[in-house]
């Protein structure tokens, strides 16, 4: 029998423990062995619960028990998260989780410390909620050079954005009604800044290229400022409006990595990406683009995949299926934002005539429109530094900048 | 060192030569070991190939080589493939396939040889390319009940379906077009009579379900009788055509599996998947729905996958990676076709004044249409009998039917 324990019993804690029950019998077929839920920590009581009498709320109980060999952490947050799991490893116990603030922050340590110990520290459930992409990197990818991750990592910002896209709704009204149906938090600010879509890329990045970088130095722009005549040109355009986290190598050999809103053409399959539902398109050198779309969160698909991690672990020999383990990007690894090229659709508060004085500037004006005393373009592929220079340069107020996918 | 044989030198074992050699550097480190390519067996000789000097024409040069532990089959057709590939397994080596036709008719028997000598049979490649989805519905999704697969299993067909809506050409026309840029054989029957998506949805059947069923048992209807009528009119109703290989457990617990065109409602994410790629829908109980996606064919793709296996045997120890033994499906465990239920899309010779009497026969008639002397609408749900049984009984001339997804 194998002792398993869950830390947090809140939404994907409750996910992971009726997962274990109700599809116990087919886990452990897979397995081969019988599983059983010695311990919930939680420091509320449960007394509702059919699995109240499992829970305990003293970690220690859990770490100094020698049968309990698998650990699932679901606390969130970065504390006591992450002094948890690294205690569990260090006492040779396996450990899957959901926290991407863990993964993203303090990954490199606790996958050298799993190495150290013999044990696993997996992560499937971190990015993408029930998506397969954790190990189908790292495993169905093997065979490629990744060469770039762009994803819709968040489906709160998703779901505003498809909701402002088919409702015509402004950004503060589809967020006000995202929040009423459960979908936004209170606080909203990690969603819709993009700091949550943030930490997915760190590890996403961290998985294609083998570098973890810091997920505070990841330049960040969140769908506060979209509105509905960025996405009503978009759509007009032929773009869907979507928060894409995006990375990739640079020509030298630098990683980039990046959150922003992007339009991205419709003949894109993350285009169709819509509610909150989350894609993540991969890049590779052999198998060209493969898309994994799904639920990006909740509690039962993001319980699925904390329990395939689980099934995994026990299922085998631990030792042959460590995470990979990533080291630490050095400052000079990160590749600089300002020399990062793509096209920009451009808005500026400008009379038609204009034009011929952006044509100057800007080079190319592609599907140039003008509309209520604004001036809308398509811009050739620019570095970051040469978008804002030449914005400046027009010297007319801008309205908005969205770059393409 | 690790030593490899590559059967059959053809557009994927080619490919399988280009990932191995490549990918050289990043697949070493992977496995943990150099990887050497000793044998190429084909018939023919390639001159101009730097790789000519490793082709060899017996198999038994290879199969006697205690220096090859693992083998690569490319060869297609059931026949040598089949028995070289069984020679292998039960000489120890571990055999990866791209090979639908050997999978689904030979798979049981090649799994179960490959476990009784603790070697590994694996066939990623053999559904959907390069898209990861073997290996995922094994692990990823191993903590779940899956309860249906829903995909475009064929590229052909798909990229001729997307041209007929985007061009408004006929089948034949595309057709064609698509046998000109090598998208479709000389000989297409097994591709557009829906053979091919057949074997594949054997196979994921069993992937899901645990049973191998019969592939020439499938129900299968290709897309030859599909006309830009239909494809018009769908697109009208907001449904995209699709070539659709489905499984499902029935209530009873048999399992159902066909071939057929099918209307994809747009809001399915499989609808947007277009021209020659694949995309595959996964139905399971705790993570709801996942899509998976991309090339369905092609070398570099296909050979991407063939060579994960590869890297998966490679890089552990072989006898906790030996895929799933499944069971090969008794005549009673498959559904009975007429038993299933869904909604069609009726077409029928009849006048307008027609609608009445069919509205008394098929009950509820949605989006009832007339045009061009033709009556069409949207069935309730009925099983395959009673809608034969109702065309039957309205006695119009039938000219198409096409089920709902």
């Amino acid at each position: 029998m194998i002792q398993v324990a869950i830390l947090g019993f809140g939404v994907v804690g409750g996910g992971t423990a009726e997962v274990l029950t109700q599809n116990k019998a087919l886990i452990e077929k897979k397995v081969g062995d019988s599983v059983n839920i010695k311990y919930i920590l939680d420091l509320r009581e449960f007394p509702n619960s059919p699995l109240g009498h499992l829970v305990v709320h003293d970690f220690n109980t859990i770490l100094s028990d020698p049968e309990v060999s698998l650990v699932a952490e679901m606390m969130g947050g970065a504390h006591p998260a992450y002094d948890f799991t690294r205690a569990c490893l260090e006492a040779g116990k396996s450990v899957v989780t959901s926290n991407k603030e863990v993964v993203a922050t303090f990954g490199t340590e606790l996958l050298e410390i799993a190495a150290a110990h013999g044990v696993s520290y997996m992560f499937e459930a971190s990015v993408g909620g029930g998506i397969p992409i954790i190990r189908p990197m790292r495993v169905d990818l093997a065979s490629n050079r990744i060469e770039s991750v762009s994803g819709i990592l968040n489906g709160t910002t998703n779901y505003i954005l498809t909701k402002m896209v088919t409702e015509g709704a402004s950004f503060e009204t589809v967020l006000k009604d995202a929040q009423k149906k459960g979908y936004a938090e209170a606080n909203p600010a990690a969603d819709v800044e993009g700091l949550d879509a943030a930490r997915k890329i760190v590890i996403l990045a961290a998985m294609a290229f083998g570098k973890r970088l810091d997920p505070n130095a990841i330049p960040c722009e969140g769908i506060t400022k979209i509105t509905t005549a960025d996405t009503d040109l978009a759509r007009e355009l032929g773009y869907a409006v979507k928060l894409i986290g995006h990375t990739e190598k640079s020509i030298d050999g630098r990683i980039l990595a990046m959150v922003s809103p992007r339009l991205v053409p419709i003949s894109n399959p993350i285009s169709g990406v819509n509610d909150v539902f989350n894609g993540i398109l991969v890049k590779a050198n052999m198998v060209g683009e493969v898309m994994f779309y799904g639920p990006g969160a909740g509690k039962l698909p993001t319980a699925s995949a904390v329990v395939a991690d689980m099934v995994d672990i026990m299922g085998h020999d631990a030792a042959s299926l460590r995470a990979p383990v990533w080291t630490d990007a050095a400052p000079e690894d990160m590749a600089d934002i300002n020399a990062y090229v793509c096209r920009s659709l451009v808005v500026l508060d400008a009379p038609a005539a204009a034009a011929d004085k952006l044509a100057a500037i800007f080079g190319e004006l592609n599907v140039l429109r003008h509309t209520e005393g604004r001036l809308s373009f398509i811009s050739a592929e620019l570095t970051e530094s040469e978008v804002c220079e030449k914005i400046a340069l027009a010297g007319y107020p801008l309205v908005s900048r969205i770059r393409l996918l």
